[in-house]
């Protein structure tokens, strides 16, 4: 490994492409004929095949989860604090799997995708995905890779609602699900947001419907301001205090509307890159895949009941000051795994950082997530 | 008064426009040569004109607080729930005058005015008006009353920042300053959301740099989408569950991108409605007034300094579930005026509606502000 790269980091990765030509039943009634998904992988697979975790992303992730693709990346992989040699997904003992999920715009086929029956990019017809769909899809992963149980899955925020989708919707093929700063069913305010965020999108007049490829252009200004509230609700009120407070871009008010403190050029700019490199598409079926998960839904809205299915463990963390996924959303969760008599571990870690407290390596948090894992690698043998 | 008015209700009222031919000169730097206001007025004025209540309202608000314009009203005035007979801030006792403030679209000299130096309407032109030159101007308009000391100057939100800056820059013309649901100054968080309203408006197209009138046009989506997050800030987490939950518009999930939620239909409802009465340049002038009012400071960022310029008595109240300006917001406050040995009343009133439980007629914030006010008006003879 080259002198430069961190000797805890898993490293150069390659990312790969694997292709799926069997149709993928989806929640809303239609079926994705053929699909790819791209994926990383990290640690060696043992010969058991016993000590595999897969990693699920969140809204605006993807499959590189940890390591570098180049020696020139000035950044890792989205989780690289929590994946690697020594981190609490330690690659000295697991195989990790990390992929773009379906609908994603990182590779894996999604909106910008060709549509196989016509010809021509998916845009606005790419079938809405769900929770449901992303574990189908992984499933059929996992039956590429050689995995017929997996040690852990592991997912924070839109990642946790998979990993906790599928402790139900294939009981027998994880031992652990590892579910961190998420929720067993968005809020009306979560629903609110995200509403916000897609009426940003489709009122951009550079959406054309969805079909923004095909006319050349890209609903900039839409996207810039939906990242832009996403990125409020991914931090605390205290950190952004902590971080901006009210400081000013110049010394003097200038009386004008032009960014005036160092937070707002700091939002513009966030939500600016963002929009250079993300499908708006994608980001308005990731948003409803995050307003339609409700395990409960189909129980009589009794998550206990839905929750008797699972044979898994779990470990389930939360974040003092999340205000998107508050601790009581996730003790909401762990009150209804105990009443189905699963088991769980539960820790809320005292963080300033919000919502994004899951993606930074605080000692608590790496301490309590590195204990629970270590105990998944002895009882896999890994 | 009409059988079908209320009997607590100040009944039928008529605003009217007093125009100001003095200059106005700005915190910006400009000065306004001539402007309108609009205000309407309930109660009786006592021969010493000591009984005289100045109402200061917030982003939105206007000067139509109270009573009805017509018999065929739906709605009575934006305060009608703390300005009658009876109400905290009792007609039968105070002479209570409500103002549009400059810059706003409801009748006093804003954006859509007509600026006497071109003969169009200003639009972007406006000066960017402070909380400051609210208060000079509120000042203008007490002279023009003939009210030389208010007995309170009172506001919510926005409008509580006006009644603690009339104790700053007018401390022997109030009496009491009554300070609700608001903030010594915005943090990073309240500026962001800003900012968020701020880029939907000036990023839609019809937005033609603030000279939409000129092309008759409205950013419609645009104050559309800034009111929406306006409103998730104004309720909290809680009362928006208990009023949507996941409520859905019909019976199964249709996997679309149409409003699939209740919560969904109501904000895009509530967004459009307001797009079509009000201003957008004003919009973002009230947004600015809000992140650049800071008392502290003038004074090296020192608010106990700053507020021993102060010679009336305050009351500040706060609501428990309020997370725009929260009630440490008003607690900062409530010390600041302590250690400026000030006489300060504060309570923290627990009320699950969000900020905008300064609206709602909850027993405990009638009781608290009912109380406080019948002391001003024993002192005032009232």
């Amino acid at each position: 490994m080259p002198d430069s790269l961190p000797p805890d980091s898993v490293g150069l990765v390659t990312p790969r492409t694997l292709h799926f030509s069997e149709p993928l039943p989806l929640a809303c009634g239609q079926s994705l004929p053929e699909y790819d998904l791209v994926i990383e992988t990290y640690g060696e697979l043992n010969a058991e095949a016993s000590n595999a975790v897969l990693i699920c992303h969140a809204l605006s992730g993807h499959h590189h989860a940890a390591g570098f693709h180049d020696m020139s990346d000035r950044k890792p992989g989205w989780w690289d604090s929590c994946i690697g040699p020594g981190k609490p997904i330690d690659t000295n003992h697991f195989y990790v799997v990390s992929l773009n999920n379906l609908g994603g715009c990182h590779g894996s086929t999604g909106p910008t995708s060709t549509n196989p029956a016509t010809g021509k990019c998916y845009g606005p017809d790419f079938p809405v995905i769900t929770v449901k769909d992303w574990v189908s899809s992984q499933a059929a992963l996992a039956d590429r890779l050689g995995i017929q149980c997996w040690a852990a899955v592991v997912g924070g925020s839109l990642g946790g609602m998979q990993a906790l989708q599928w402790s139900l919707t294939f009981p027998d093929r994880l031992r652990h699900a590892v579910v961190i700063a998420s929720t067993p069913r968005l809020t009306a305010q979560n629903i609110a947001f995200n509403e916000v965020a897609r009426q940003a999108i489709t009122s951009d007049p550079e959406f054309y419907e969805g079909r923004y490829q095909e006319h050349n252009a890209t609903p900039r200004h839409g996207l810039t301001l939906a990242r832009m509230v996403g990125h409020i609700t991914y931090l605390s009120d205290a950190s952004m205090g902590e971080k901006f407070g009210r400081d000013m871009r110049e010394q003097a008010y200038k009386f004008g509307y032009d960014a005036e403190f160092q937070v707002e050029s700091y939002l513009r700019y966030q939500g600016e890159r963002f929009s250079e490199s993300f499908d708006a598409n994608t980001y308005l079926l990731m948003t409803k895949a995050l307003d339609y998960f409700d395990p409960a839904y189909d129980a009589d809205n009794n998550l206990a009941a839905a929750l008797s299915q699972a044979q898994c463990e779990f470990l389930v963390l939360s974040f003092s000051t999340d205000w998107r996924f508050t601790p009581a959303r996730s003790e909401e969760l762990v009150k209804a795994m105990i009443a189905a008599r699963r088991k769980v571990s539960y820790a809320e870690i005292d963080a300033p950082w919000g919502h994004d407290a899951f993606l930074i390596p605080t000692p608590r948090y790496i301490d309590a997530f590195s204990a629970y894992m270590k105990r998944v690698a002895r009882e896999v043998g890994a």
